[in-house]
């Protein structure tokens, strides 16, 4: 752990991309724009899987697989749909390769598809077409169907976790017998990613609404959260998208009623991915590496033992087996670290880079006195622990700290979260210190291109607990019925 | 339900269509070969991952995640590999679609790939790229790593479940220090795989070696389970392949012993698949639907009640609900069906075809009696059982199902397992009542493939439990050193 790194003040992109590999999250493949997803950072996805899904099911949706192939006519479907998806993504044209006369493996120009398939950027279209086949009448409604899988989207410019060509995630598809139960289910889902963000990532978002040229391609209406980051850019986390009767219509999907009319279904989709992990990172990591919220942390309690001879290592063993045995009965995922080739400093580092929540040291003195030293992961505090008891301090420590790192967060938020009312303030606070800025919006789509052409900042959302506050906007000085917030964004 | 349905006497195949159309668990979409697993399809895939990533875990192994595509180049690096691949894969060459003159969505020309993609028909290649970066020294290994991924393969004939374009799995991917312990680690797989067959799936599987002909393309060695449908055929059930040094020398991955010599590693990789749900519809099903042993069920108990009227209800409801959580409280799956626009005469039989082990119905008389009437599903027997204790008979009932369709099952591979000894009886039992047939063969892949030719009968494995018994081969009359089990297959 000699290795000097960037630290983030001084270049947060650097910082980012050192901490990942320092964390041994990921890393980049040599296929353009896919990553490798490592075993320390695929346990903090498996952790969010586990608890999303738990949410998704207690709500009443069914987890189902539909194929990774899309026919490209079933992208056409969906006017706007092929217009936001048709752009980028991987297309399989062939079915098998061959050795040609060099003995080189060729594309075998004999296995040509009659029609080209696309890997699935996002799934409406292939479930829709299903969904054509599983409703007939209300009783089929309301369907509520998620899938976790892998989508493509060809992105140009990739960065670990945040955007790359392949990513994980869930999204949801659900189909109602009127609109006001879909955009319900959209808002619904909407609140669960909120609260899956706050209380388990310890990431404050602000619940909003897209602007018209930020809406899911297909969709009516878009809801979305959104993050700030470290520094000061905002980073879209999870969106939910009321699609109408678009899908509906695009695939034929309609349901008889109680009285045997028949009208086209409502529907939802949403999602969550892989980027979830880097708005982690970028939300409370710190030079020493990763930070992790106790909630989601592969491992909450790292146990390191410092000894001389064996006699004291069997005795710290003795002891830490117990407190193991107690905090797992807990539900406290507990790792004794006692492999001789690494010295404890070497070891307290590596879990620090790592984001362990608590460190529990324990070596010949802590022995005689009884004690242990603890040792929190978000603030780098360390304090003297009697045994006696240990297991409800730690356990009481792991709920502080994620609440402290939530907190903590939340205070940066609202300090970097300027309200501006002329276009000068605007540039200046965006090419600043950055941050969300509210500020007056004309509503109008020309407006927010102007904007983003001066200052690179978009409108992250029209916030969904805003005041009907009326003015003029920052821009044209034109009417505005309430505040927007803008912010560069990943 | 008033549909007639065949019989699984009549038409094997078609039957085993119609289980799976009629227990709702998947079906065909439009893409060709590739399926659309319905919730309770994936339900059960659910449960044997949960139960397998348990064990994974268990015996030391992490979770990653690697690329979806891989570029062509790599499947060429391992001989063998390529040519057993190479074959039947999606090959991606585009990565844009564009709007041509006539407004009709096109792949874009200008967007060709320099080097194709395959989407992985298996990882072995993209993974040794990355553990060419993860392996130096000999304090890296072992490395034990799984992967849940959906996977290509351009099959030409397909059916749900058994043979898809597109099927999800797990591939276990292990590197060593020495070969013993990569062969200790394929075999320490195929004996959790056989553990799962047998005591989640209640499927007797035979544990045996492949011949060379039917090995996996760059392994030394291919472990495997087999099991025996109902129809006589046998299913390759997962395999666990000792790899050598294959990869690590096609991908140059060595490592520093404690001397600093370096040498190429030593490898195993194993995978079981969606194929496993077909397996377990073959093993126990019958002509009113699925059965599904207890362990895998994502349903363990339906309760239907019987009502007159509304206090009777809820005098019935008031019960259940006590029981319900007696019972979930012991970790037993209930379903309490109080859907009122369906039958109980429907509700029975739907339960039944969807497989739900354990039926409970309850009316006014068996209020009045305090009983209730439990149908077990893999007998289809009925009993009257008293409400007091109910729930340590359903509990008891569970196992008991369960063990019952291992010996149930154990029983007709027995009865369908064949010693001959000469090709006569051979072609006559294969032709006939099918199954396994135990038989001496010279050791020649020529053979071999002659009784493939003449029967269509294969090696299904060499077993692992065989007596070293010599013979001759019923074949060609040469010198056998032991019996090998030979079928029809899926």
């Amino acid at each position: 752990m000699g290795a000097k790194y960037t630290k983030r003040s001084e270049d947060y992109s650097k910082w980012y991309n050192e901490l990942i590999e320092r964390a041994d999250l990921a890393e980049h493949s040599d296929v353009r724009g896919c990553m490798v997803i490592k075993p320390y950072g695929y346990a903090i996805w498996e952790r969010m899987k586990e608890v999303l899904d738990q949410k998704f099911k207690a709500t009443g949706h069914d987890n189902a697989y539909f194929p990774l192939f899309i026919p490209k006519s079933y992208l056409s479907k969906e006017a706007e749909h092929v217009e936001g998806f048709a752009k980028e993504c991987a297309v399989v044209t062939h079915y098998r390769l061959k050795n040609n006369e060099e003995g080189e493996v060729v594309v075998d120009p004999e296995a040509k598809l009659e029609e080209e398939l696309i890997v699935r950027p996002t799934s409406e279209t292939i479930i829709w077409k299903s969904f054509k086949n599983w409703i007939q009448s209300y009783r089929d409604l309301p369907l509520k169907i998620n899938q976790w899988a892998n989508v493509v989207r060809w992105e140009m410019r990739t960065r670990l976790f945040l955007r790359t060509a392949e990513f994980l995630w869930q999204e949801g598809h659900t189909a109602h017998t009127t609109k006001e139960e879909a955009v319900e289910a959209s808002e619904e889902m909407l609140a669960i990613y909120a609260d899956f963000a706050e209380n388990y990532m310890s990431m404050p978002v602000v619940k909003g609404i897209k602007t018209a040229s930020e809406r899911f391609a297909g969709a009516e209406e878009t809801y979305c959260i959104e993050a700030l980051m470290q520094d000061g850019k905002a980073l879209q986390a999870g969106t939910s998208h009321f699609l109408g009767q678009n899908f509906a219509k695009a695939f034929d999907v309609k349901f008889a009623d109680q009285n045997g009319d028949r009208s086209y279904v409502w529907a939802s989709s949403w999602g969550v991915s892989t980027r979830l992990v880097g708005g982690l990172i970028m939300t409370h990591s710190d030079d020493q590496g990763l930070v992790l919220p106790p909630r989601l942390a592969p491992i909450q309690v790292a146990i390191v033992p410092i000894y001389k001879n064996e006699e004291q290592r069997e005795a710290i063993a003795k002891k830490v087996e117990v407190l193991s045995k107690v905090l797992r009965n807990k539900g406290i995922s507990v790792k004794f670290d006692d492999d001789d080739n690494k010295r404890p400093g070497w070891k307290f580092a590596e879990y620090e880079a790592k984001g362990v929540p608590v460190r529990v040291a324990i070596g010949p003195r802590d022995l005689e006195n009884n004690n242990a030293e603890v040792a929190r992961r978000d603030t780098r505090e360390k304090d003297i622990v009697s045994w006696d008891g240990l297991e409800l301090y730690i356990e009481n420590l792991l709920t502080e700290i994620q609440e402290n790192l939530l907190s903590r967060a939340h205070k940066f938020r609202e300090e970097n979260t300027t309200s501006v009312d002329t276009f000068d303030e605007f540039k200046q606070v965006i090419a600043g210190k950055g941050g969300f800025v509210s500020a007056h919006w004309d509503g109008t789509e020309a407006t927010e291109q102007k904007i983003k052409e001066e200052t690179k900042a978009t409108i992250r959302c029209i916030p969904k607990d805003i005041k009907g506050e009326s003015g003029t906007c920052v821009y044209s000085g034109e009417a505005s019925a309430g505040r927007v917030l803008f912010a560069k964004a990943y």
